[in-house]
């Protein structure tokens, strides 16, 4: 029997199954004992029709959803003679979440993960969350939902799972700042200038993270950081000024706590996201992950500077968001999706996109709250819609 | 009221008052809410009356106590009209030890803290400790007696107390190692021929912490990080595999575990003893501490390699010492300190502390365990002589 294999099967549901979240998952799932350790009450994908039946196959997953309606035939045959249901479009993914599971592993990528994550946490599941529109565009909603559900909430992006993992539960009266590194993207050492003219294969380059397009344009802009900073708020109950970030090149140190003691607690790691997914999957009990242990010497050394909010603007737009409060969060996030799309279809330089997050920012700055997952849809709609007039002007 | 004060005075006895830990110690308690927040039982020093009796009098001592026997009657006419009891010689520092109290300080230099230490384990105090031998020296016998005792041990080396901050209780079966960090000394870029011709002067200069004299050539022939990796053999039951040493010469990391999920967990700070001991008073509540908080981007960067154990033998020898086991560590320390003292007189060579060190222990290397504390006496006593033995003898 494997040492790590839980006494009962542990139910885990994986909302973004295909992505590299979803991949990294299912691989510690496998290691972790399999179909052995582990049922799958629901996993969902996009378009990869093949490789969302392939897992549903391998998992003995028991419904399968993929977020495009006009698929759904196609996974229906590739499920055929499986027993394993099949389902498609935004009602489906929503019953994804709502299908009864312990741990629900959101790895679902933009806002269209926030109604099935909230489904999951409505029913008390555990969620292991990797989707960040959740915290950012909805935090005070999530977090009370979180309470409400009584389940708990882990972090998986490799920033808040360090915090979560050496914030100490029993000394949160204690926790002066938390720390969060940076790796300062490919962009760290240009100019504005150099800046100005980056093309989105340039920015896609990071030294560290194997990652997808998007997600690696924002880690060149740092707006990844900003993200995590306004998450880190929401998960750790943070004033805004308690949120430090720090450039460290080589991605060693994954973050950081620092207490009223004057101790700094730190996680450390190979940059490897199934380190984050593995603690998430095993807790509370760490498992033995087959990740690469690091070797300090190998090492040699690790760096650190303050970043330059000059030439990496989206910091003090995080900042902004928090202080202002309300739907800000959902406009900064809105309006940097919708400026990233356009900068990388062509429309728009990469330094725009800070430039039109802050205006979108101002104008939607009206003080209002979410009531509702419908107001931050509102909000989020409302603040693409805002920044697409302003691409469509010169700027 | 302050905010770290704690409900009702806690107890603190501090054997070593007058030494670096104790002035620390007392600084921290200073810090802490002084004699509105704690009471002191017992202090115990050594020649400096003038600095003990103060001390008694600013803490309210109920008890002090000098080693020297000879100064009895000093230490009396300094307490005259205060009300503080005063004691001398082995009997009374042992006594000072069997005072009632909540933690003792055990910042005595040296074997003679055994038996006062013990004391206070056997009735069930918790145990801030920076002694060495007690754990070097007498292990086996010294965590039985913790046991046995009922107590706390709390670590107040800052490598040990860095271990013990993030070496999870519930997650002792996932811990794959502990990393010892050590500022590699004064030589760390010495060759062994540089090293041959060193002064105790030029030894003593360590480069992060300010230290007496005996620390810091144990910290230049690195016999201090041997002494930790029996200690934190002992301290968390780790197989002398488990126990690695890395130079990191900022000291800015104090040491750190990792774990079979691949995550390395450390704990920062700025070099000062007031971590470790502000920590162990309070423990487990984190206090506000006076110490200064680490600015990542003024670090600028920290530094690491392995450790050249052809230049430092100390290390080889410590894991020696805990394959062995029994008594090897008590003459591995015993030997080490007649050496020591041997090489501030001026009557041996720095590379030759290891040499003497490394042939008492191959020639009392009987593979006999400590029945009680008197076997540790012995067999420290024993090593004495046998090193003064050999450096009687040409080399």
């Amino acid at each position: 029997m494997n040492e790590n294999q839980h006494q009962a099967p542990r139910r885990i549901s994986i909302l973004g199954s295909t992505g590299s979240i979803g991949c990294n998952t299912l691989d510690v799932m496998a290691h972790l004992g399999g179909r052995d350790a582990f049922e799958v009450p629901a996993i969902t994908g996009m378009g990869n029709i093949d490789l969302l039946a392939k897992q549903a196959r391998q998992t003995g997953a028991a419904f399968a959803v993929t977020a495009d309606p006009a698929r759904y035939q196609d996974l229906k045959a590739a499920l055929l003679g499986t027993g394993i249901e099949a389902g498609a479009g935004p009602a489906a993914l929503i019953e994804a979440g709502d299908r009864d599971t312990d741990l629900l592993m959101a790895g679902i990528v933009g806002i269209a993960g926030l109604a099935p994550t909230l489904a999951a946490v409505s029913r008390g599941a555990d969620i292991a969350l990797a989707n960040k529109e959740c915290l950012v565009s909805a935090g005070e909603l999530f977090t009370a939902a979180i309470a409400k559900g009584g389940g708990k909430l882990l972090p998986v992006d490799s920033e808040h799972n360090a915090i979560f993992q050496v914030l100490e539960e029993h000394q949160r009266h204690a926790v002066e700042r938390i720390i969060l590194t940076a790796s300062g993207g490919p962009f760290r050492d240009f100019t504005r200038e150099q800046m100005a003219a980056v093309t989105p294969e340039i920015a896609a380059a990071h030294p560290n993270w194997s990652m997808g397009l998007k997600i690696s344009i924002d880690s060149a802009s740092m707006f990844n950081k900003a993200l995590e900073m306004i998450e880190a708020r929401h998960l750790f109950g943070m004033r805004p000024e308690q949120i430090e970030v720090i450039v460290h090149p080589q991605s060693i140190i994954h973050s950081m706590v620092g207490y009223t003691d004057g101790s700094v607690l730190a996680q450390l790691g190979a940059p490897d996201m199934r380190h984050a997914i593995g603690y998430a999957i095993a807790y509370p009990r760490r498992a033995s992950l087959p990740v690469e242990r690091l070797d300090f010497a190998k090492l040699s050394r690790l760096d650190f500077y303050a970043p330059d909010e000059t030439r990496f603007p989206a910091l003090a737009l995080a900042r902004t968001a928090m202080q202002r409060g309300g739907l800000q969060g959902a406009a900064l996030n809105g309006a940097k999706e919708c400026a990233l799309e356009a900068f990388i279809a062509g429309r728009t330089g990469f330094l725009d996109i800070a430039d039109i997050v802050a205006a979108v920012m101002d104008k939607l700055n009206d003080g209002r709250e979410a009531a509702s997952i419908d107001d931050v849809y509102a909000a989020d709609r409302e603040a693409r819609a805002v920044a697409e007039t302003l691409l469509g002007q010169p700027v």
